[in-house]
């Protein structure tokens, strides 16, 4: 049976190790980059693929690439595309040139946003929002697929690359839209490498490293290009509010989107699965349950970002000392404080947007 | 069991008829249109779909296309390229609109010849061809894959719109590189209408109606594009010399190539599979077997334009008057002189390429 990993769907991935044994992917080892970020320090980002070429080429100040995609298919991102950004920035502070390409082709192909809407979409929202999550714009250069035909020419040229049977074992599917979006995500990842060769890093959640595995094959089977194989951090989910694995649209309750309301973020909070004992008295004596805690969870991934806090509250709860409802007061505060900033990013970057660095070819 | 014609391979299909009925094709009438030509006159043209609409088009003057593909993977062309360029140019002197595409996004992804390449060999010989076959270059619009990217991406938009089984059974193989291959035909074949709705003529060989019928089928399913499906015009494979049901490449002595030295030509003819008797005494008696001779069927097919001429030949050889010797001599004759015009013409053509309609989006 092949194991598959549905970058499209949102199959449940309980065990981590599983995954990194299943597909040979290294464990992450913060303790290989300089200043790791939140995310590289809290195990957030628990894998990866070749990282010692990138964490050298930093050593060395060596060229090398960081690269992600906008789904402009939403107007609104989540958690997990914050973290996707996080990284990315993270890479860009330690040197690497930075992509961000507007799947525009994607978008209008598997969900039937039209190219315009979709540029509309990322001009006016997502690449603001990015840039606001820690983006910088002026060491960033952007693309729209639709307007690289380069792209759409190497994603052709990749499908005699890559058999059935291998899409298959990769995906679990292999409709003729999904073939035709992941090779076109495959000259994504190689399109800076196509003038110049060096390594390169994507950070993707954990359901997107099919599309790193693919991109390797081919790579490997394009010994003539001589391309430098893409790196990835692999990161964990956001858990659920309501305890389920991954957030997700289907239960709004369970998921807060960015931007949203903070009132309304608050209220989410509020309500989310706990590690609070039944009683005051049982919390007091025995401390909270933080493994099952969303919202310790939630705030260890993005809310707090200084680790001696975290510890504290940690140490705190833990004991018992802190209640349930007393770490989500904390956590709402912090969460109010976060869309409000997220906000007033989101509003400043949108005036400059036109002036970026976009690639037409 | 799909029923599978591979426009990729040479597959034998020993009877049309079987074709027209599994494929519910439409069985051609050549007194539906004005002028017909040889081919279509002389059942070469056997079977078509949707035929009614250009033939209302023709006479009722509206605007309707003509459409065919350069595949530059070779250096000579073949019979059955001149049947396409013979039916184009008919419907071009019918008033069609009439569109010529380089095929080489196809050519480098299947074949690995170099965009640059495929460039060099449609300008330097398959467009002045094409001329020399007949196409009038000023009423036509000539585009290289390449450069037309509103194809490439109706090519991605079109993947959402056929599933992975349908693929199969049409083209009994969906490998990623075909997928990619059929799609972008699905957008050039579209192409014409993508500003303008109108009926549109493919004139094919029957190895490539798996094309026609999934374009068909994806027009069918994007009502609101509101697309003509295309017609088509299916013709017979020009016979193998040595008696084979078509011309393949891997059989040399089997094959006249395009250009080919006119001597080569001529001795090729010469050692093909004839209809004649094994003595000339019961030649005379019997008259020829006309249906196994590979020389009449060449001259049916391209070497006699006048039907008198034809019949006349038909009768003598047919009632033994004519030896196979002499009617190899008539058909040297002509073959070499076709071969001198040629040559002729696509020396002439050459030297105005560069000066033709070329689209690039």
């Amino acid at each position: 049976m092949a194991k598959v990993i549905d970058p499209w769907g949102s199959t449940l991935i309980e065990d981590y190790n599983k995954l990194i044994s299943d597909f040979y992917l290294d464990r992450f080892d913060p303790k290989e980059f300089p200043n790791p970020n939140r995310l590289m320090r809290r195990g957030v980002v628990f894998s990866g693929l070749d990282l010692k070429v990138i964490a050298q080429a930093i050593k060395e100040k060596k060229p090398f690439y960081a690269l992600s995609g906008i789904m402009p298919t939403s107007e609104k991102i989540h958690f997990g595309t914050k973290m996707v950004v996080e990284m990315v920035s993270y890479f860009q502070q330690q040197g690497a040139k930075t992509y961000i390409l507007v799947a525009d082709l994607e978008a209008e192909a598997t969900r039937g946003v039209s190219l315009e809407e979709a540029r509309k979409r990322a001009m006016e929202f997502h690449i603001p929002a990015y840039i606001a999550l820690g983006l910088d714009p002026k060491k960033t250069t952007f693309y729209f697929q639709s307007d690289n035909i380069e792209v759409v020419h190497a994603a052709y040229k990749f499908s005699k690359k890559v058999t059935y049977s291998q899409f298959h074992a990769l995906y679990g599917d292999s409709s003729p839209d999904r073939i035709f979006a992941a090779l076109t995500q495959v000259g994504d990842i190689l399109y800076p490498q196509f003038k110049k060769r060096m390594p390169g890093v994507i950070p993707v959640g954990c359901d997107q490293c099919p599309h790193i595995l693919l991109t390797r094959d081919i790579v490997n089977r394009m010994k003539k290009e001589n391309y430098f194989p893409p790196s990835a951090t692999f990161h964990k989910y956001t858990p659920s509010l309501n305890g389920h694995f991954k957030m997700s649209k289907s239960m709004p309750e369970s998921m807060i989107e960015l931007p949203e309301d903070p009132k309304s973020a608050c209220n989410k909070i509020k309500r989310a699965v706990s590690g609070g004992r039944d009683t005051l008295e049982e919390h007091r004596k025995l401390g909270a349950v933080i493994e099952k805690d969303m919202v310790f969870e939630l705030m260890k991934q993005h809310l707090v970002e200084d680790d001696g806090e975290l510890n504290k509250i940690y140490e705190e709860y833990k004991s018992g000392r802190m209640t349930s409802g007393e770490l989500k007061e904390i956590a709402c505060r912090k969460i109010v404080k976060f869309m409000e900033d997220l906000e007033k990013g989101i509003k400043k970057a949108r005036k400059d947007v036109n002036k970026l660095n976009f690639v037409k070819l």
